[in-house]
């Protein structure tokens, strides 16, 4: 990373800074409600969300909180881009206030490199885009190598989903592919050939065909409201035919476990009972998102200083 | 109140806990400004109002800021319920990032009571349908006992309004009732019914049977969007009946006071010389809560470690 | 200023008090990232906005958490504004909540002279109505002083646009026209005859009757769903009459400078090359009023002990 450390793709990261933000967010899960600095005291940590969220904002805002600092929020509605003013622009703007770090999520892929090129505020990606959501990546890497024994180049991970849509996928796989893990793939079927899909990554026909053998299965989120009419028949056939139903889970290996980066839809990816029983790391995952995200502020602001 | 405190109804506290908390809020508001902990310093405390406020919201935000704290504002309309997340699974889902406690409201009664089964994160209740706000409570008997002489079983508190769909009325003669005050209680027919109603209360047709011999006057906040083509035939008509006029203000004892725990409808509920005047404790209120919800929060952070 | 401070017109400031408020914020701008104290620590600000902001909130915020407090931010959508209550009544309840300070802006004109009256918090205005934006006068004046060179009653500066309503024309001329500077005003002939005006500013009929000769041009943003259909013809033509091309710009002297109190339009008031070239000021504004604001709330917070 550059001098002014920005996090815009989880390629940024080489493994070895991955390894060192996996340790320092171990060591922060075992202080668990007692992790708590000084690093951003006094700094504001604004949150530009031009895309609603509550999982990942929540999660930065108490990342920020358990620094000393104050998160900001800019809620695009009651903001300057009512009048006219550009997003690039908007982002500019708070930049130029000397925030310690600015967290950008836009539905856009662009905004975030057009801005990361001159910005001297170090930049988090919470989601540009159907492009990447680097954090999300990192915790749920950090959880599977928590959950998964020996996890490495031996283990085999599938994802469940819209892969082509999930900016959570490509960079989950991203990550775990420059890892060496076997990664499955199962979807509908125009929803399983992006263009950023690695080589060694194998597309199975059915989530039954694999399911027996691996050691975690990465449950996607399902946008209804945008599938619904076109490729999707109905919610029950995509719980039928993709869903982690309690039978499909049943034929897992008994340690595996089901990860979904949430919000979850109960009953269409993931079984009620499986989300909330023993296989589930969904918890795991929210409450590893708020000490990864502690241990990548200080990992920036030290890389700042 | 178990290990892992809550405060759901305001029977979850004995009377002993009570005068304690008065205790410690009464050092508090003569410290006033300059009251200020490190109890949460660090911490995070996430207000999830699933209906809107401004002075419990702000009272709240106020009081983990005074501890050293962070608030955080979970706003539903641009968040993950728009995606389909139920709103137990928002819940749970902020309850997995070890904050120092959750602030709830919400419209239904049930919701509440089902996370606190399970919840390891103290919880306290910001209102819950029209079942209990005993946050309000704790104000607004603090407020009685500051400003009524020998306050106790020789007191008489008259409730003015809508006591059927009270929460805020529930919970404040729950409280009442067991420290053995007198409560009188008026309001159209039929909203003076309610089934949680203390057998030792009295209903009276008129507040003008009882006004003169009362130590304090409760008015309630009449949701004239709920009743005004139903139940009550005009504001005009609601203030002649059971609004607190000039004239009836009048007709109190000279050291009997007048409490709203707002927001007050002007010449419905109240009139304004009588909400602005001497007897007025409703600013009175605003200011304890503060300190009674820094007491609040303390005492559960301590019964919590 | 009185005893309980408050800063409600540019006015209540004296030039001396100007003074030491820019000598501060010279001391923080070159502090930085490193400016931080103690002057709020376990403090709020509410940030009371019945208008919506992105810059001027956010540059609150961030100058309250400098300050080690936390900013309150009060969203008159999901509040009781919605349940009938007055907007002078919301602010009387946050006061009672003993805050730090209160920042204020609303559309009209009167409430925060009427609160200011019976406040024993201090207030500032962060914009009333039309009159007046006293701290963007502060930044602009204090970002002038640091972009023209012997800044005093030599200067001459030129505003353009429609200066009948802008609160921020009004503040800065205000305080310009203290210091003897020589003010210039250009606009379409109906928004450039406010009442306030002093005798002193001269006004041209176009802005090339004397660009080439002032120090410094201050654009003002037009808000063109107020005007289009009656006073200004097109976006086109008010570029061409008013905005600050790439043109007029050249015809500026030497080390003459552009500032926008922003959010500004690119090529209606101003086109882009000048907006992001190098005499463009506008970002210097943003972040002085960080640092300005952080000057003003420690004069406050001091005057008011």
């Amino acid at each position: 990373m550059s001098k002014c450390a920005h996090l815009i793709t989880i390629a940024d990261l080489t493994l070895s800074q991955v390894e060192n933000l996996f340790r320092v967010a171990t060591s922060y899960t075992h202080q668990g409600y007692s992790a708590v600095t000084d690093v951003l005291r006094g700094k504001s940590v604004p949150l530009m969300f031009f895309e609603s969220s509550t999982r990942t904002r929540i999660s930065f805002e108490m990342a920020v909180g358990r620094h000393g600092g104050t998160p900001l929020n800019f809620r695009t509605r009651s903001s300057s881009t009512q009048k006219g003013e550009s997003d690039l622009d908007s982002v500019r703007t708070v930049a130029a206030m000397d925030p310690a770090i600015i967290v950008l999520r836009h539905g856009s892929t662009g905004l975030i490199h057009e801005f990361a090129k001159e910005s001297k505020v170090p930049l988090i990606n919470a989601g540009n885009g159907a492009e990447e959501h680097p954090t999300q990546a990192l915790i749920d890497i950090f959880t599977l190598s928590n959950s998964v024994d020996n996890f490495g180049p031996k283990s085999k991970i599938l994802f469940i989903g819209d892969i082509e849509h999930s900016r959570v996928a490509r960079s989950d796989i991203s990550l775990l592919s420059r890892l060496g893990v076997q990664i499955y793939i199962s979807g509908p079927p125009k929803l399983v050939h992006p263009s950023w899909l690695p080589s060694s990554a194998i597309i199975v026909s059915s989530p039954d065909e694999i399911i027996s053998e691996v050691d975690a299965v990465v449950a996607l989120r399902i946008q209804m409201e945008r599938h619904q009419s076109t490729l999707l028949d109905s919610k029950d056939q995509y719980f039928s035919e993709f869903g982690l139903t309690v039978e499909r889970a049943k034929n897992m290996r008994a340690e595996a476990v089901v990860l979904h980066p949430g919000p979850f839809n109960r009953g269409i990816e993931i079984a009620s009972e499986v989300a909330d029983g023993p296989r589930s790391r969904i918890l795991s995952q929210v409450r590893n998102g708020l000490y990864i995200r502690m241990a990548l502020i200080e990992f920036l602001i030290e890389g700042s200083q």
